[in-house]
Parts: C-alpha cells; sequence; structure tokens
C-alpha cells in the first residue's frame, strides 16, 4: 500500500509529475476515500490535498500513521489545522508561488470591470460598433483611492502594482506595516469610507468571516467597488449583493464566492460585476511550482526532513 | 454665423460643455458640412475636429479665414498637417490628459487575454463550473518578457506598470531613451525576438504603416501576444490574421483595427483575442479633459493667444 494519498481533482499533468517524484495513490472522490480498508489506511504516511472540501477531525481520525496534510494552495481553510496539531499531524501549504497571478487577476478584474470591458468586447462582437458607433463611456481608475483589505504577500503584491498606476494607496491589517507612505486604518470601516476600490486579500476562515460587513460595504458608497481574490466567505455576500443591485455600490470583481462552484444566481443578473471561476492562480506556470512545493513537502516528511512550509 | 465649428461625434454633455464657454455650431455628418454656405464658411475661425474620418486640404480649402483645427485626441492623423502648415493652419491635439487611460486599456487587455478571463467569465455565467468544475488553466504573465514599439509619452506609462508585474522590459523606438536599465532594440524584429509580449504605442500615419511588419510578427513566435492601442495602419493586420489563426503567434489584444468601426470578420472566429471598439480614452473623466483642452485651444487661438498644443 501506498504512504502517499493524493487527494481531490489532480489534473494530468499534475498525476504525471507526482508519479514520477513520488508513489502515490489518487483519491479523486468522497466515495473512494470512504472505501479505503483499515489497511490501506494504516499505511497512508502523508496526504497530497487538493480541493476546498472540509477536510477535520472524522476524516484525520481514519489514518492512525497519518504525519502530514500537505495542501496544494496558500489558503487552508479547508483543513481543520486545530484537530490537526491536536493529533500531532503537521499541516503544510504553498505560499509565495502563487502571489503574482493571484495579485495579476485582481488588478485585471479592477481594470476589467471599470472599464467595462465585458460589455466593450461585445459591443465589437455582437457587431454594435459598426452599427450604432462608439461604445458607451466608462470609468478611469489611474489616479483613484485604492484599498486594501488584509495586507499580507498577495495584499503587498496587489499594492505595488497598483502604486504604478499612480493611485493613493490605504490599507487596513491587524496592525501598521512598513509600506512606501500608504495610508494605515485601524477601522476596516474607516478604511472603506477613504476609498472607491476595496481589495480584500484576507485570509479565510472562521475568523475573517462576513469581515467585509455590511457596514464596511455601506462605507464604500456609490463609487465604491469591491474586489475579491480571498475567500467567499471574507465578504458578507448577501448585503454585497443587496448594495450591487441598488446602487448603494458600484460594482464588483469577484473570483470567489460563498459556496462555490454554485454562484448565488443573483449575481448573474447583473451587468456591474466581472465573476471569474476562482482562477487566482490557475496558470500553468504557478499549478506546476505549487505542485512541485506539495511533494516537496510530502517528500521532506517522509525522508524525516524539516517541512519547507509548515502551518503548524 | 459661428466663428467655430464643433465637427464630428460630440456627445451630449460635450455639446453642453462646449456651448457654456463657447458658440459653436455642431456639424455631426459630412452632408451637414457639405451643406454649408459660402458666408457660413466665411464666416468660420476655428474647426473642433472629433473622429478619424480624413480632414484635408480640400475641406481646408473650403474654410478662407481658418486658423486651427484642433483635434480632439492625441493621434491627429486623420488631419493632413502638411496642407494645413502650406495654408498657414495651426492644428492641435489633446496629448498626456488620455495617456493614463490608454496605458491601462494596453494592461487590462495583456491581463484578459492571457488570464482568458473573457472565456472564464462565460464558464461563471453559463454554469459549466458548478457542472464540470474548474476552467482550463491559463497562462501567467507577472515575470515575462515584454515589449513597447515606440516608447513616447504612452508607451512609458505603459512600461512604467509593467515594470510593476515584474517583467523584463525592452523597447525600440528611433533614438535610445532614458530608462531604468531597460533594453533598447534598434531593429524591430530584434525587438520581437526578445519578447513574448509586444505592446504597440506608436504614433499613426503614413509613416507607420505596417511597421508592425509580417517579419515582426513572425518574430514574435507561437508565445508571442500582441496588444495595439495605438492605430490598426500601424500593423499589417492580414498578416496578424494569419498568425492568429495558424498559431504561428498566441494571441492579441486589441483596441484598433484596420477600417474600424468596421472590424475584419476573421477576428470574430478567434478565441485567442480580446477585442475592444478604440475605447483607449473612453472614460467620462479623460474625455472630459480632452474636450477641454481642445475648447481651450479654440479659445487661445480666438482670443489671440498662445496654443497650448500645437502640432505645427
Amino acid at each position: 500500500m501506498s504512504a502517499i494519498l493524493a487527494v481531490g481533482p489532480y489534473t494530468e499533468a499534475e498525476r504525471e509529475a507526482f508519479k514520477a517524484e513520488l508513489q502515490p495513490t489518487f483519491i479523486g472522490t468522497r466515495a473512494e476515500l470512504d472505501a479505503l480498508d483499515d489497511t490501506a489506511c494504516a499505511a497512508v504516511r502523508a496526504i497530497a490535498y487538493k480541493g476546498h472540501r472540509p477536510f477535520g477531525a472524522e476524516e484525520m481520525d481514519r489514518f492512525a500513521n497519518l504525519g502530514v496534510v500537505a495542501n496544494f494552495g496558500v489558503g487552508y481553510d479547508a483543513i481543520d489545522v486545530g484537530a490537526a496539531s491536536e493529533r500531532g499531524i503537521k499541516v503544510t501549504n504553498t505560499p509565495d508561488v502563487l502571489n503574482d497571478d493571484v495579485a495579476d487577476l485582481a488588478i485585471a478584474m479592477w481594470l476589467m470591470q471599470a472599464r467595462e470591458m465585458r460589455q466593450a468586447e461585445a459591443w465589437v462582437r455582437d457587431g454594435s460598433w459598426a452599427e450604432k458607433g462608439s461604445a458607451p463611456l466608462n470609468r478611469k481608475v489611474s489616479g483613484g483611492t485604492v484599498g486594501i483589505m488584509g495586507m499580507g504577500r498577495i495584499g503587498r503584491d496587489i499594492a505595488d502594482r497598483l502604486a504604478a498606476f499612480k493611485t493613493e494607496v490605504h490599507y487596513h491589517a491587524r496592525s501598521e506595516k512598513d509600506t512606501p507612505g500608504w495610508t494605515y486604518h485601524a477601522d476596516p470601516v474607516a478604511l472603506a469610507q477613504a476609498v472607491d476600490y476595496l481589495f480584500i486579500a484576507l485570509v479565510g476562515g472562521p475568523e475573517t468571516e462576513k469581515y467585509v460587513s455590511k457596514e464596511v460595504i455601506a462605507a464604500l458608497g456609490e463609487r465604491g467597488v469591491i474586489i475579491n481574490i480571498s475567500r467567499g466567505t471574507t465578504i458578507d455576500e448577501e448585503a454585497m449583493l443587496d448594495a450591487l443591485e441598488s446602487g448603494a455600490i458600484a460594482g464588483a470583481g469577484l473570483d470567489v464566492f460563498v459556496g462555490e462552484p454554485k454562484v448565488n444566481p443573483r449575481f448573474l443578473k447583473l451587468d456591474n460585476v466581472v465573476l471569474q471561476p476562482h482562477q487566482g492562480s490557475a496558470t500553468h506556470e504557478t499549478r506546476a511550482a505549487m505542485a512541485k512545493l506539495q511533494r516537496d513537502n510530502v517528500a521532506a516528511h517522509l525522508a524525516g526532513n524539516d517541512l519547507l512550509t509548515p502551518v503548524n
């Protein structure tokens, strides 16, 4: 039996790369996981986890010799780290290698929303440009006031890009950071009041659930646009939908949703939103780098070496 | 009769702003222009021009007292500046105020093309995400090699933004510029060979017609992507279409086209292109700034003052 379970929707390329280095057993579905017998479970020393389905105490207790859950992704909110720690199980993630991609998508959604590029593209493709003339005017973004909610590594990468667009950068984090003169707000509502564009770069999990509250959304105002590349849970999604529908805020660019991949159908009726399928890190280059870091963590554990990127 | 003709598709907001400061006669169509009688033409001292339809010697000769043609836009290739100079007519444009918007759209098309955001948006909106799972992987842009063809003010604004995406910047211009260590190529083909993403920021007009030649396009190679925010004429469009169809290059993001607003129908069959309706400067804020600069040039001429932004 294999000492490594690779659990989740691994692509063909990822499976090939995995098999070239290690000997994992691939588990694609929950039913396959449940079907493992006791001998198979006892052999498992490492799980390489991919996906957003919760993996907690109940799952961990099936594997008596499990030493590490190596998550594919920087956000490990699917994995119950507290339960892992209680059992002496280490958890690893894949930080940093995806920061650029996620920051790029944040900037891209910001531009695409404000410059109404989906609508403009349709204007070309459906013949409106030739028949009716110029598309409607849209909104300038460079020089605007922007806010970052959560100034971790990804937040910083977003802010560095925004600065090149001649924006005035504000941010909120648990504490003030070393920045090139950006404005710190201890209060998230004060941040929202100060800016037109609010980028959400919080970590996920219970502590940040609905951190972007109804009050924060209201403070953003009718020129306000929310860009979210973190987790759907970090925003009060119902309050945001109300604000988008009523015009209480101007728009949103969203890569993450509550209950994804199902999306609240109210989003689909809106024209002032850019909707992306949680593709922040979904480039060939970055997914290969994430998979490599995950495998390296698994291999380090099996060899008795220090883990590369432990989170507990 | 009015001393000012405002020729072209002015929006209602632009007309109101114009009338609040000056007393123009608005001419929306070529037929209206042709219908002006001799008395009306003799009264005209300034033309505020908007649009891409050629305005040359024939048109100028109808206005014996015309002193300035104030163009709406930085690109004045629609106006025959040589013919104007011969007649002692000054031409003005609206530089700088639109640079940020145009650079923003260039970056936006680059990101949208590489990250396949139009396809990803459809993946959410048509239910594919919920039914089929993750969208196909796409391409990382940060850290790539980028080239700017034409390092004028807009080219520089594009390059400054690209640098924040940790790219390696190369450029071609008539002469080497003062840059933060970017790589100059005297030969446009050499520039294309050196980079994956080629941004076209040339001035329009006969001198740059098909400057992005079949050879330049071939040198870009199968990972190559062309972003054009200049004029459709600066690229050998048929050669680019051939390369896009055959996979000789990877894609394009285009805001300008030969014969626009009609677009070669071959573009509409392609999935590897982002197509925008010449909306580089089409924000409320920037169009208002352009209109103001155009009016200020007209007013300066009528008052006998120095023009603000003359081009001849």
